[in-house]
């Protein structure tokens, strides 16, 4: 297969951790015969730097252009507190989401037995958890009309959703649940929210099309407790933007696995993969951020193209890298730390 | 003392926990020679049912003659998957927190050494967590402009705040701040939402007033994260409604109390007092519900009116309820159930 994909390393550790899904990508397309063609582009604060905004027109092109979008990470301290500052990095995250059409981020949360005891949650409480989050991404209030009135001193947002928007999002759901256990759950805020009441009414009418399918409805402020205190009961959950953003990050970590989670965020065109965590920004340039979770991402981006083979070896190989010790200093618990570029090294190596 | 309690015991198991809540505090007026008188009155889905109101005027009434309110527990399952009711139990909240003007929820979150192994954390990242979330109660989303469009088609809620709004909020979170560790944390979208930059500017522009209190400002969905990583990092956080809804709720089971957990939310005038728990309806008149929370949240009241002794009073008692085994199927864990109304009986007794 001849591969074109669309590199954009962002901000912090994006550009280490990206290195190390390219090596494993590359090493992956020598031992199948595939062809992969990278092309870099700018986005983020690294784009701001250069180019003054943080999705440019270029990048937007040669997004377009590629088979799929390998993303690293966005975001510098240096804009957030400024409430003032009129370009932000994480404008070029929202925008980019919005001109692909990226508008469902799939996150799954899983355990990997290694690791399973870096939980902060108890064993019991963690075993067998496998959930999916399926996220509206380009919705709801990270999308609506914003602004300030009275001399500045009041601000609002706007929350907003259409019936097409919830359908196109909660059939993603509907399917997914179909191909795992088919128990799908619909988080809302419908005792207070109109845009809540209409994704309940919008799912609850698409039911009677997945006769199989078991729905839920369950509020937002609940979900953050089960998610806590019994995350294995759930499977597939989707959700509204801004609900979708807090949830997911909580998820993320009650694994114990956060550095090694990575999403995928698909649409009508090209799809994108990247890991769930941030940019890091402590850590950049030093060579020691867990490269993981985008090696992971590269996996799911393989899976994609029904690569599954190609797919199935990359999650063999970080496997393999985590039982035999070859980890970052997040996971290496007083043993010996390797750094980002010796991880890569170590599975493109063993691929 | 003579102090006149409005009591609002509200749907589900409401009533029962509430009834504890009299006993124990009547025990306490007769120990330390207070008068209480209780004065009843109809919320929720108790209240559409009898006069088609969910917080009637005749019950805001009593509240506003009353030095302090007592609440159990509101919402009903009948209403929850029916996205086109006109009226809702939690309207009848929503309408008392305004037009008792109870712009702040102080939410609590300790731990009880008895039960901190009922934590689905692990014992070392839960222990010595004892944090306050300050929601913002009156503003946000849940007050703004809402409807729909389009024949129905699109829905749209309004998140806004006014400078005045996050001022009086962030005003009670520095005092707090300062009686406690002066850490403050300030938790809002401001990489997102002009509404929370307006929050991070005005708490800003606050600290020179406070130069004693440290303030940090977090992300939401960070923040959804560290309260399962390390919740003993935190002391008072300070955030929005929505926020605030989400964050207080994942705080109240980590701590593996959530049947423990009081509030008050407090204003211009009155207070108001409850459990953070829901009205589970499953449980509703079978006297089996953890009375704990309710009877804590008398705790506060009596702490509130500056009766130091008398809250502590209670606060003994409930520990030694809980070191004695007195407890609710909850926490029986094998052990004897003891039923709500025994609770009450008995911690009344041991007072
Ligand atoms: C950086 C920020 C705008 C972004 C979001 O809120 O969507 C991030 O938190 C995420 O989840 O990808
Ligand atoms: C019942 C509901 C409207 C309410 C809220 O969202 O405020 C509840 O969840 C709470 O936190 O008191």
């Amino acid at each position: 297969m001849k591969l074109k994909i669309a590199l954009l390393a962002g901000d912090g550790i994006g550009p280490e951790v990206i290195d190390q899904a390219v090596k494993v990508s590359n090493a992956i397309a020598k031992k199948y015969n595939h062809e992969i063609n990278w092309t870099p582009a700018l986005t983020g604060a690294a784009a701001i730097d250069a180019v003054g905004e943080p999705y440019p027109d270029e990048t937007h092109a040669i997004c377009e252009a590629a088979d799929a979008v390998l993303f690293g990470a966005i975001g510098h301290p240096r804009f957030d507190n400024d409430p003032s500052a009129k370009v932000r990095p994480e404008q070029g995250l929202l925008k980019m989401r919005q001109k692909l059409g990226l508008f469902a981020n799939v996150r799954p949360t899983f355990t990997f037995p290694s690791l399973i005891d870096k939980s902060p949650l108890k064993r019991e409480r963690i075993e067998g958890t496998d959930l999916i989050i399926l996220r509206e991404l380009t919705g709801g209030v990270y999308f609506g009309e914003r602004g300030r009135k009275d001399n500045g001193n009041t601000a609002f947002d706007t929350m907003t959703y259409t019936r097409a928007e919830i359908q196109r999002l909660a059939k993603k759901g509907f399917e997914m649940a179909m191909g795992r256990s088919k128990k799908l759950c619909c988080v809302d805020k419908a005792n207070v929210l109109e845009s809540s009441r209409l994704w309940r009414e919008t799912v609850q009418a698409m039911e009677k099309d997945y006769p199989e399918v078991t729905v839920s409805y369950e509020f937002v402020d609940a979900v953050a407790m089960r998610l806590v205190q019994w995350p294995s009961s759930y499977d597939v959950i989707i959700t509204e933007n801004l609900f979708g953003d807090i949830l997911t990050d909580e998820a993320s970590v009650i694994s114990g696995s956060m550095g090694l989670m990575p999403s995928a965020s698909v649409g009508s065109k090209v799809r994108l993969y990247e890991p769930i965590h941030g940019s890091y920004p402590q850590a950049a340039g030093k060579d020691i951020a867990n490269p993981l979770a985008t090696v992971l991402s590269a996996a799911m981006m393989f899976e994609d193209f029904d690569l599954k083979e190609e797919a199935q070896a990359i999650r063999d190989v970080v496997n393999k890298s985590l039982t035999e010790g070859v980890v970052s200093e997040d996971l290496a618990e007083g043993g010996k730390a390797y750094k980002t570029s010796e991880i890569g090294d170590w599975l493109a190596k063993n691929i």
